[in-house]
């Protein structure tokens, strides 16, 4: 069980910091990549899977707080959309944009949503049912649950 | 006769206990796959085709209200136009977004949708002009018929 | 001459009926696939190129006059776009929006821009020089053409 | 040195007129592709590469003045992108909006972008840093250069 | 080790000029493709990787200030990931727009943005944890670092 980790220097939160001890506890190896921003995750992930053979990855990001950084996210995302399509793996998306919040409350969180994506990505390597009793619960991360209607 | 359904704990409802009965009463396999949130559903559905032999999906999803959910539904529909075009299998996307009506409202339009898709889902089996008495005729999922003009 | 002709239970209007006896009065056999919404379109031009040998394809589709339905139909047209240049085949999208006019202004708009298209189409087989006079021109389906400047 | 042109019906001058001396000028052979719109012109470029093997393209459009005119362009504009990624062959995009102007300045623009952009297939034709002695100099196609800041 | 660097003629500012030193002072090969505007990119990246064998690129493009530039440089940058998770290498994209600033400041801007993007070239080059101890660190390219919350 091999977890890749993609992180960005342009992010303001080390949240692989946060992701590493829950993954390592769950007795996964990780490989970690670092790149400048979000734009440069796509093929980062593609990587960890090709040539360092991982089951799953986690790109972690933190866009900026202007309109044209939506539009980078976006393209972000869609390049990973890509990445997954093509390899037939998940890579979890643990954005944090930098208009979400005050500083302090972007660091919580930042932290948060790492920590919570990180668990969701050990389920999915246990099976495609293995996220289904929480199906429709209203599950947030980086905030409370909103729970069920 | 194998139906994939992928849905998320994102949701707040699940739309899944709608759609089983309905499924399963029509004769058909079910192979289920819950993610997190819904840009994780194209994937999903890719794994539910290739790896579960799936002959055509639902995907289940409910995206937020706020601007930056838009683009992430967006973002999951992009993903599974790349897998239905890569694949030449449907995926019958099931979104209720939260900003469709009040919370009462939200659930009974969740359900009509899902119910309604599931039908359609097993239509679309039976044959490409399954559907053709019914072209034109102004239908809609999760409210009532709008009909032809 | 194979025409495939995808289209919807969502739209309002009978479009396959308008261009039926063009294409038949030409001599081209179709294949029709009826689906529910815009969105299932590109798959379904996919299956009527691959399994069911068209040599080209009209996308019939009449896309909502909601916000989130400009967003649906430019998934569509997307996914369309990549079905077309992964089979080096055309797909003529014959998209009503139906907030392009008054109830009785949209079935006229569609009836109009079904026959212009199915001509287009039928050009289109004969070679890529024969819209070569007309190039240039304002065409316009579903109004009356602008001409040239 | 086989140059395609893709142009459209839809076009309100025909700047396929502008271009051809040129090419034809430099020794190039031509191959025009003649569509009704500007989303159709992706897949004709692709035939035009695939099978009339040309070495680039030209793409001539003129998308309309209003918002979805714009959601059409960019369609067509991302067909585009995949038909040159996957081919690993140019498409100049010439296209002219028609609210960049009044009709005159519309077709006055049109025919200077056309010429100019004719110039650069035949330049990018010569090789790889054919046009590196004008990098940064702000060129503009359809008005006047902007030259360096 | 060979960096690819694609520019345009539409800049205004030749930043090929501020990148040239740094990677050659390294010991890097390069290979220089210019081309008309920043939709030739993704294209002339594709054609670096695989006749040119170059390892990474550098892209370098200056979108104008208007909307319709926003969008140009939106389908640039989508050209670039289907690039980048096709050949599973990087291409770092150094825009910068025209609305960013004051003549004077869009040239301090440029010449810094290129810099420090040629630097994170070679950083990648060298492994995917070259980068790791600046993750988090709220590091910009264009502009002064934001540094970690």
């Amino acid at each position: 069980m091999k977890i890749g980790v993609a992180d960005t220097t342009f992010a303001r939160v080390d949240m692989f910091k946060e992701i590493e001890p829950i993954l390592k506890n769950a007795g996964a190896k990780i490989a970690r990549y670092t790149v400048p921003g979000v734009k440069d995750l796509p093929v980062a992930c593609k990587i960890l899977f090709e040539r360092h053979s991982c089951d799953i990855a986690l790109a972690l990001g933190m866009p900026g707080a202007m309109p044209i950084d939506k539009q980078c996210s976006h393209e972000a995302s869609l390049g990973m959309q890509m990445v997954q399509v093509l390899t037939g793996k998940h890579i979890l998306e643990v954005f944090v944009h930098l208009d979400e919040g005050k500083p302090n409350e972007i660091l919580a969180i930042a932290k948060n949503r790492a920590r919570k994506h990180a668990l969701n990505a050990l389920a999915l390597l246990k099976g495609k049912e293995a996220l289904s009793p929480f199906a429709g619960k209203g599950r947030r991360q980086g905030k409370e649950d909103e729970g069920p209607l």
